[in-house]
């Protein structure tokens, strides 16, 4: 029997702000090499292959990217390719895979499709000698060291980072570069919050809905893998504005609902959907967090918190973090 | 007290073949002139906006393009525009927009910001008359006449059916196309087939996953979506290859999970997955469905038979499916 108070989960979510200081600095050559690209290519649109948390760190990239730079951001499913074997047309467009192993046979054989129709590929992983770094043009490492843990925390955190310091540099936005800059610090201070109350209901619940909008919408989608992942709650993500069609419905008196709201131009929408939602009966929970100095920025904050949160609600429904029943770390999908 | 043997749902779910073969046979002359416009242009990826079930047909949509054409297809939130401001840079790209109501203010505001960037925009509604429809450049409607039922059910399929004729058209595809002529005739034998075990299973249930892979992701989305709408039971849809990284920890003996499989390329994985979800006592539900000419169109085949179940299951849980507790037809996001 582990020590469980010195989990993975819980050590590996400690780290992570110093292993997002050292991903940015390892990261600034190729970050500049990176911007270059995009200036010179000047891509009609951008696309992404990820799967998991990868794949919602990629969501997250997605509402920065277009926010910001206004280009249409595309996840494309693995399975476009590995699957169903589609001859990909890319023209104007830099592809980006997110693997924390670099070793998905799904997302490699999707980039060596993407790099065959002549995109150029940025892969993002925390495995820079893996095949994935290996084949392709520029390779983002995320540096985090090993990740123990099943669920997936530091590189989460990472990814996310490194999305908000592509954008930064690609838009040449000093305001949300600054801010990158001093994420480690605000990350520092937001694993030091605890939500108790969320901790309290989430570690009764049976069914719980989290929602977050925007660049939010992506920490609500890993907030609620991880409640499932690590503690076998049914909790669903949703974005704070689709919740009022039709998933509201499974509200009910003390139905618990934990929203990643953030102070950003989503605000006022959000306050007047949960505010529905309580009139419905809901749990509300709206738990404060580290500002950063990018409102964009808050998101992955909050979702520092909130991985320590997550570590205790699972132990406190007598699981294991660091090992669920039926997982397995890497997932070879086909 | 309404007559609960004939609800809206049900009368409109019945509609929905012979809607079909109207939506066609309206939209012939616009799809041959929606085809040369995208043999003109080129564009190098699509753009829909969307929510709701609309959405799920996007998903759909996005599927065959990105299979079929090989262009990525890249679903953007209304946010990006209703709230967040962004300022669209749109190159070498159709926008479309669908909404059953062609009312919506974010899809509205969204369609408005595309045009002034530059982009076509082809709406698909409901109402040829709406304000979605009267600004765009193409209007494809989906002439189902009037949906009263709060759950969209013969829009839903009226729209997947208009993505395959699009995709069929722009990719001068003659199997899809011939397929889709015969859809409604397909559609008509599914509204006659019956899925007994999903509805004595789902009528119990209180936590469902439903899984779907490829172009059937977007009916287990839908499927998912219409459960908790009409019955107010916690149904979630994924990727039947993402199930396995996370969300199968929810699994324990006898969960219900419904597999909308289908006998494309996905076939071979998806049983696999089902396999080792049975082995971790997974109640699995594979319901047979109408064959089509062509397996892209099959999940349309699936949902219609759905339809019937879902609104037979709302019943049996004490529901009125035209009706839910919280909801309301046209939901006007900001």
């Amino acid at each position: 029997m582990m020590d469980m108070s010195t989990t993975h989960m819980a050590a590996e979510t400690a780290e992570a702000p110093e292993a997002v200081a050292r991903m940015l600095d390892t990261n600034r050559p190729a970050l500049g090499e990176l911007a270059k690209l995009y200036r010179n290519r000047g891509p009609s649109h951008l696309v992404s292959c990820a799967r998991g948390s990868s794949d919602h760190a990629a969501t997250y990239f997605k509402y920065l990217v277009e926010i910001t730079l206004g280009l249409p951001f595309c996840s494309m499913g693995a399975s476009v390719v590995s699957i169903y074997g589609a001859r990909l047309h890319l023209r104007d467009t830099l592809l980006f895979t997110i693997s924390q192993s670099g070793r998905s046979p799904d997302i490699i054989a999707f980039q060596a499709e993407a790099k065959r129709a002549g995109a150029p590929v940025v892969a993002i992983t925390n495995d820079a000698s893996s095949p994935l770094a290996a084949e392709a043009d520029i390779c983002l490492p995320l540096c985090t060291g090993p990740e123990l843990s099943v669920a997936a925390t530091k590189t989460f955190i990472a990814s996310a980072a490194l999305a908000a310091a592509i954008v930064g540099a690609c838009a040449d936005d000093r305001h949300l570069s600054d801010a990158v800059r001093r994420l480690p610090e605000d990350l520092a201070a937001a694993a030091k919050l605890r939500w108790h109350d969320v901790e309290e209901v989430a570690g009764k619940a049976s069914s719980l809905y989290v929602l977050g909008r925007g660049p939010a919408l992506s920490m609500a989608q890993e907030a609620a893998l991880k409640l499932k992942e690590t503690s076998g709650l049914h909790a669903e993500a949703h974005s704070a504005a689709e919740v009022m069609h039709g998933p509201m419905e499974l509200v009910r008196d003390g139905y618990p609902v934990l929203v990643f709201s953030t102070k950003d131009a989503a605000a006022a929408t959000t306050a007047a959907n949960v505010l529905r939602l309580q009139e419905a009966g809901a749990l509300v929970m709206q738990p404060p967090y580290r500002e950063t100095l990018h409102p964009a920025l808050d998101p992955i904050s909050m979702i520092q918190t909130f991985y320590g949160s997550a570590e205790r609600i699972a132990r406190s429904r007598g699981r294991d973090p660091d090992a669920p029943r039926l997982l397995r770390k890497v997932t070879e999908t086909r």
